[in-house]
């Protein structure tokens, strides 16, 4: 059995790259950004005007003048104009270009139309005033989004900005969940006594829709012939396969052993963890083949500790680390590491952890009241409050 | 001018409510949960074996029995069987229902099994060991999920596994993002050198779909007649409208006059913060008209401080409220609100805002370096590293 930091960096050693493939900006919310995203001329562009107002040359506010006739107006989206008077101005338009041959501006709230002549109201009047000028944000050439970012709203407006109607993204993996077990039906039905229906798959599904993997799903009965007929095929399709259940020592626990017979090379089995120690982690032809024990909180948490960052590694980006302060006492005997189920409270500023009690990893619904879970190391038994521990998010 | 608090107000008194409907459970991650999700029977729904091993009656290890004889498999998914002999075990597998006429179950670990015999290589062991007995996770008719929940991929495996194949959730509202200015040219345009590209409304696309709203988006040119046709064809059709630009003091800055004009209800114009002051707000037959200032930051930060609260209110759920830590003295003399950038990072369990330096406004590529915005109040003017602020986020 290995330790949990073992059994990640065996994962992260396989990491697959599933290349880069270019889309439409608006569709790469959540995607990788697979190039440096640059300006493509200076920020901003031209000498822009930053307030609704006057134009003036400065120097005529610097001899004393105050009343400069209204040559004509600068509409923003309109070319730039040339004040043909030095001494006049020119009304000016946020967004606008400076007009040729002036130098500052003055806003409206400081001065007074009458009759075609603006008369300002202000005793002191510093050069070049509400003018935002050219590349004084970047410029040209200058690298505003990095690669391997992921991309939010911010990036949106940048990428439009600079003109990348399409851009490079990271493409996501085709990836395959299979439940397996005799004792699941659908959703839609009515279990028997004995039987209940398939989640697993479909916390999985939602799981990597959050990283923007269109995953698909198929269920197998625990035959070891079926087995062993589907997988091989799923193997050939996708770039990687996930699995939940069948892989305990149960009498029908064939997975392991049909995954093996069909060549995918055992990396590990069974990790020191709870919940979801009976995690089998394999390859074939750089493929990865996580299989999860099928209680649902050891695949829900498993999915986060491991096909997360695998995914991310693969992909190019960092998840963030996050730390939490532990708001309680805990005391875990076994020699494992504990993933333990929280509740986050934000307190001026503190993320406080507060331990959710669920009945075991059977216990699907006490996900619910969790936003995650702080990862407690193997070699500690008694946890004190305000203590500071890993944590993996799954919920804002 | 009003305050941020008063315009916050403002909008939340005209929240509106769009509805309910009803979509395949698998697609409503990240929609607001309209129903209260019950249990539709005992979790887990029998007494559940919880290790694969052996089931047998505990009196008979308590009468010094070691040995037992194995009857036959019980395994995930099959109908209960019946141990016909009080004495014997029945191989279980995990997930399946406990055999009728049996009350423990010792794991393989502790078993050697030969010649059709178990021995337990245990001297103690108590009764119910490793069986998760019906009910004992929630009972039927208890309450999972609430509503108004935002679901995850937690909800998903609730939702899922009692039989909701079909969810209830809050109807998403139908909304126009209009962007004006002469100034703009499309995404896929060459901008002349008084033009810029259009980018605001593709911002607000992408803010928005965090939210999972879909919406479209129009430009209009700086023209009162077009203004007032399109918009009054929008605000027949649409549940609100939100504008990027046109709203300052500029000579074509029509915006605010052609929304009276249609008979939308002035609210506010202008509200005392930075960036982002001349923002207007009105309603007309309880539709909510949005009207943003057109600089970058500004349109950015007003969707998340006054559109994001909106949705929230409207759909029912509510906006989680984070607080950081200011990393580095900050000096803001005007009287205003200031929603300052800033980038997190997690130290100790502590959330640590530092500051971004940006060139005010129309600065849009310094939002890839931020990770939200923290609101400082208008009172203060010198705020100090170490003391705590709320604080909006847009990146995880």
């Amino acid at each position: 059995m290995i330790s949990v930091q073992e059994a990640l960096q065996t994962i992260l050693n396989n990491t697959q790259d599933f290349g880069v493939e270019e889309i439409p900006f608006l569709k790469s919310v959540g995607r990788v950004l697979k190039e440096d995203i640059l300006a493509d001329r200076d920020f901003p562009p031209f000498n822009r005007v930053a307030m609704d107002g006057i134009a003036i040359n400065h120097r005529f506010f610097e001899q004393g003048i105050r009343d400069f006739k209204v040559e004509g107006v600068q509409a923003a989206g309109a070319k730039q104009k040339t004040m043909s008077i030095a001494s006049n101005c020119i009304e000016v338009m946020t967004g606008a270009v400076l007009p040729e041959n002036t130098d500052t501006v003055i806003r409206y709230e400081d001065v007074a139309i009458e009759n075609g002549t603006a008369t300002i109201q202000l005793d002191t009047l510093e050069k070049g005033k509400n003018i935002h000028t050219k590349g004084k944000d970047r410029n040209q050439g200058d690298v505003l989004v990095v690669k391997n970012t992921r991309i939010t709203a911010a990036e949106i407006g940048v990428i439009a900005t600079v003109g990348k109607s399409t851009v490079k993204v990271a493409k996501t993996p085709r990836i395959m969940i299979v439940s397996t077990g005799d004792e699941l039906v659908e959703v839609n039905e009515i279990p028997e006594a004995h039987q209940i229906r398939r989640s697993n798959a479909f916390t999985l599904v939602a799981l990597l829709e959050e990283l923007k993997i269109k995953a698909e799903t198929a269920h197998i009965t625990d035959d070891k012939e079926q087995l062993k007929e589907k997988i091989g095929t799923y193997l050939e399709e996708y770039d990687a396969l996930l699995f939940s259940g069948a892989v305990s020592k149960g009498k029908f626990d064939y997975l392991p052993e049909v995954l093996e017979e069909l060549g995918v090379e055992k990396l590990f089995h069974r990790v020191a963890q709870r919940p979801g120690k009976p995690f089998w982690y394999g390859i074939r032809n750089e493929k990865s083949v996580f299989a999860f024990p099928g209680n649902p909180i050891s695949t829900y948490v498993n999915c986060l500790a491991y096909f997360y960052p695998w995914f991310a590694k693969s992909s190019g980006f960092e998840l963030k680390e996050e730390t939490v302060i532990l708001g309680g006492d805990v005391s875990f005997k076994p020699s494992l590491a504990y993933f333990l189920q929280v509740r986050i409270e934000v307190k001026y500023g503190h993320l406080v952890a507060i331990p959710v009690k669920g009945n075991g990893s059977g216990d699907l619904a006490s996900l619910v009241r969790a936003d995650g879970f702080i990862r407690l190391p193997k070699e500690q038994t008694e946890l004190k409050k305000g203590e500071t521990y890993p944590f993996i998010r799954y919920r804002n």
